[in-house]
C-alpha cells in the first residue's frame, strides 16, 4: 500500500508537485485509478484520479478515514542535532516510525551543530509517516536554544519531564523505571559533548528529572530513539 | 576515551595495521604514551607504546581489566538483511551500541538481498564496540538460510524464541509482554517482504512464538533494533 501526502487535499483536491510526479511519472497512475492520500492531520482519504498531471494531479475524495496514532500518550523528544547530519536524519526517520508526537531540535552550549535545515527534516518525517502508514505528521520545531524550550516546559502540567545525562557522578534514575505507563512525556537528549552543568541545573529547576538509559554508552541519535522506544515499550508492557 | 582493537594483543603485543595507523598517523601517539586496547573478548588493556609504527605498533601491557557486558542475558537477533545495505549497516551499529550478543544474517524466501559482505559488517561492529566503550565483540555469523538457523535453534533449552511476523491475520503476542526479564532470547526479523507462510510454520515447529512489536509498521532494520531494545528495557524495568 502506497500513501501520498497532501496536507491541504480537502480544499485543493490536488496532489502537491512531488507527489503528483511520483504518482503519474513514476507509478504511471491514470485517470480513474484510486489512491490513498493522508493529510498529516490524522485523516486518510481514498481518492480517484480525475486529472492526471505530473505537477498538479486533481482527484476526487471518495472516502475519508480517521486514523489516530496507535499510542495514546503524547511523546516529545527534544534533541541537540548531531554534527553528522545523516545521523540526525536517520534519527528523525526512526522516531517517526517508532512513534513520536513532537521533535524539538535544541541548540546547546556544547552543540557542534548550531543550525539545521527544518525543511529537510520535515521532508524525512513526511516520507517516514507515509512509509509507516501513519496519517499524522509529528510536529517538528525550528531549532531553538535549550533555555527557550525549558521556559516553555516549566509551566507544563501532568507531563513527565526527563533529561538524559551522561555524567555518572550525578544521581540519575533509570528511564525504564521512572516513566509511568500512559503518561505524557518530554525527554531532553544532549549533544555529543553532553549538556553543560548549567543546562542540567536549569533543566532540573524547570522540573526535569535527570535520567540514564542504562549503562550502555549511546550516541546522541541512538539515545533519542531508545528514550522514545522506552516509553512505548513500558506502555505496551502495561497494556 | 579512545579504545583501540587488537584481538590478539596478548600474544602479538602489536596493534593491527588499521589501529596502528589511527594511533600513530592520525592521533600522533608516541613512544611511552599509554593507550586503551580491547580484544573483543571482554578485556581492556592499558598499553604503553614501545615501538610506534604506522603499520605494526608494538606495545607492552601494563594493566588488564575484565569488562563484562552491562546486561547479563544472551540476546541473539537473526535478521534478513535489507535490500539497501546502508540500512543493514546502521542496524548492526545500533544493535552493538544497544547491546547484542550475536547477529545472524538470514537468507529467506522473500529476501531481496541474498548475499552480504561479512567483513564489512564485522568492521562496523568493531567500530561500534570501540565507540560505545564495550570490550566484547558480538558474534556475527556468515549469512545462512533460515532453515539452517531454525535447525540450530530447535534444540535450544531455556531460551525464549520469538519470530516477528507482520501478517495480522495470524495470532501474535506482544514481545514487550511475552519476554521474561533476564532470560536468554532469540528474535527472528524477516525481510522487507516478510517471512513466507512456510518459514513461519517452520519457525513455530522449531519452538518459536510469533510476536508483534506493536501496531506500528516498522522497517526491517527498525524492527531489529526495537526487538533488541525491548529485551533491555524489560530487563531494566524489572531490575
Amino acid at each position: 500500500m502506497i500513501q501520498f501526502y497532501a496536507p491541504d487535499i480537502t480544499t485543493t483536491l490536488t496532489l502537491p508537485e512531488s507527489d503528483s510526479q511520483h504518482c503519474i511519472r513514476v507509478l504511471r497512475m491514470q485517470c480513474g485509478d484510486v489512491i490513498g492520500v493522508v493529510d498529516g492531520k490524522g485523516h486518510r482519504f481514498s481518492c480517484r484520479i480525475v486529472e492526471p498531471h505530473a505537477k498538479h494531479t486533481v482527484v476526487e475524495i471518495i472516502d475519508t478515514l480517521e486514523i489516530s496514532p496507535v499510542w495514546s500518550n503524547d511523546i516529545t523528544i527534544a534533541i541537540a542535532p548531531t554534527k553528522n547530519i545523516d545521523r540526525m536524519e536517520w534519527c528523525v526517520e526512526k522516531l517517526v516510525e517508532i512513534g513520536v508526537n513532537r521533535i524539538v531540535p535544541l541548540r546547546c552550549q556544547h552543540s557542534e551543530r548550531k543550525e539545521i535545515k527544518f525543511e529537510r527534516l520535515e521532508k524525512i518525517a513526511v516520507a517516514a509517516m507515509k512509509q509507516s502508514l501513519k496519517a499524522t505528521l509529528p510536529r517538528i520545531d525550528e531549532m531553538m536554544p535549550i533555555s527557550l524550550f525549558l521556559e516553555e516546559c516549566a509551566t507544563l502540567k501532568n507531563v513527565q519531564k526527563f533529561v538524559g545525562y551522561c555524567d555518572s557522578t550525578m544521581p540519575r534514575r533509570l528511564l525504564a523505571k521512572e516513566y509511568s505507563a500512559g503518561s505524557d512525556v518530554v525527554v531532553l537528549i544532549g549533544p555529543e559533548g553532553d549538556f553543560s552543568h548549567e543546562e542540567i541545573k536549569a533543566a532540573i529547576n524547570a522540573g526535569f528529572i535527570a535520567i540514564t538509559l542504562g549503562d550502555n554508552r549511546l550516541r546522541t541519535e541512538t539515545a533519542a530513539i531508545v528514550a522514545c522506544d522506552t516509553c512505548h515499550i513500558i506502555n505496551q508492557a502495561n497494556s
